[in-house]
């Protein structure tokens, strides 16, 4: 039997708050077995930019990334957010190490092919590294994550930090069971947007296209979802979206997701 | 028989010129064996202190890191230097993986305690980590460790690049051969500091006591040919001292301390 793996990423709402990402911290620490980090963490890659006089630009929520931005992202989310983390967790018996996809070659992708929008040096992961990341999870350590990863030609690259999740459930799940969380400010998919008691508990690739038709599911949440489903597809056993609570309190609702 | 492992330590000379960098970076890709690379860039954290209106104060040649210039030195240091070399040694086919102290708890420091100066959030190391950067020696990664550490109280460090060099050459030197390599700017130890080509090829203890004595080794060179006599008496095999070739190019001069 294959031993378990949970992957968990977290966004801004918990990086952006002190409070927030040490009490998830503290969660995180005691969640049992084999366990790897996800995190983001634009908010405070913009402000970084602004503090430089840069002016980060986005389209359609996602950045362009040009070689100032780039440098930014890798000093905040490489540096700065990752290493703090990694220090918080240490203090906690957590024997964290801080990865970018550069790292070990853990994640490699390509530059964004132009189409209608160049993204400037944005990456779509192409492979990750299992055999690299078992060797940390084999010795004890627990992989920290930025969303920053590599083409293996010199090239660092900007890379959403949901995918870059998904990827490593996907890429993890030969050799682990992998349960997949996102932690996100809602407390699940809801029914409606509105009403954070509306969570849906459980949705499977039928009542799915049943809340798509019906526009329950739509806009951003609608990428999230493909990217969960693909998961599920290549291996990941169960992809959980909820608050950051939901590592610690499963009895809280939240949103399961099966095929 | 222990295996050779080399511990090189690379400064502002190197990192703040990419043509320089990008020719190391080539020349240690090739470096046969278990190999570690330690690195500063303290320039780079003073231009990015700049940059956000800061000015770095700086005491007798060293740093005095208050909270602002701590979060540069983790953005620049750990972040945009660390990982831009990692991506060049991976292009390099070179499987290098960039750390921190506190990534998987390497190195464990406390923050210096204030006697005439107040050098504020500045480490000083307490312990090397081996066993944790054995597993990176032993599954063919190549450890590349930027100079910030932490206190494993959820407090990152600042701390002296050649101190975590010659401190993990010490540390590694039960299990290793370990050869603790400083490239800086000149070609070694110079018998007269205005002429390059005066090096003092062999340097033991008695005869360090001589040029001491005699005034030809003296100030900033000090502290750093105690640290490597230190690093010689706890272990490691042989110090070289010498500009950033002699790690490709064994025929130029260069400096090899022994006890």
């Amino acid at each position: 039997m294959k031993e378990k793996l949970t992957v968990i990423k977290i966004g801004g709402n918990v990086i952006n708050n002190q409070e927030a990402l040490s009490s998830f911290l503290a969660d995180f620490s005691k969640v049992n077995g084999h366990k790897i980090l996800v995190h983001g963490g634009g908010k405070r890659a913009t402000e970084m930019a602004n503090d430089l006089g840069l002016q980060p630009k986005m389209i359609g929520g996602r950045r362009i990334t040009d070689e100032a931005n780039l440098e930014i992202v890798t000093m905040v989310y490489a540096g700065l957010l990752n290493k703090n983390i990694i220090a918080e967790l240490q203090k906690l018996e957590c024997n964290a190490i801080g990865l970018s996809g550069t790292d070990a070659n853990c994640i490699l992708a390509h530059k964004r092919i132009v189409k209608d929008i160049d993204y400037g040096f944005a990456g779509d992961v192409d492979k990750v590294n299992a055999p690299a990341i078992k060797v940390f999870l084999e010795n004890k350590m627990v992989p920290v994550f930025c969303a920053i990863t590599h083409d293996k030609k010199g090239q660092l690259l900007n890379t959403n930090a949901d995918t870059i999740a998904s990827e490593i459930a996907k890429g993890m799940s030969q050799d682990y069971d992998v349960e997949l969380i996102y932690c996100f400010e809602k407390n699940g998919v809801l029914q409606d947007v509105n009403d954070d008691n509306s969570v849906i508990e459980y949705i499977n690739s039928n009542s799915y296209k049943d809340l798509k038709n019906n526009n329950i599911i739509a806009d951003g949440m609608l990428p999230k979802m493909e990217n969960c489903f693909e998961s599920l597809q290549k291996g990941v056993e169960k992809v959980i979206i909820g608050n950051p609570k939901v590592i610690a309190d499963k009895n809280q609702k939240f949103t399961t997701l099966s095929l």
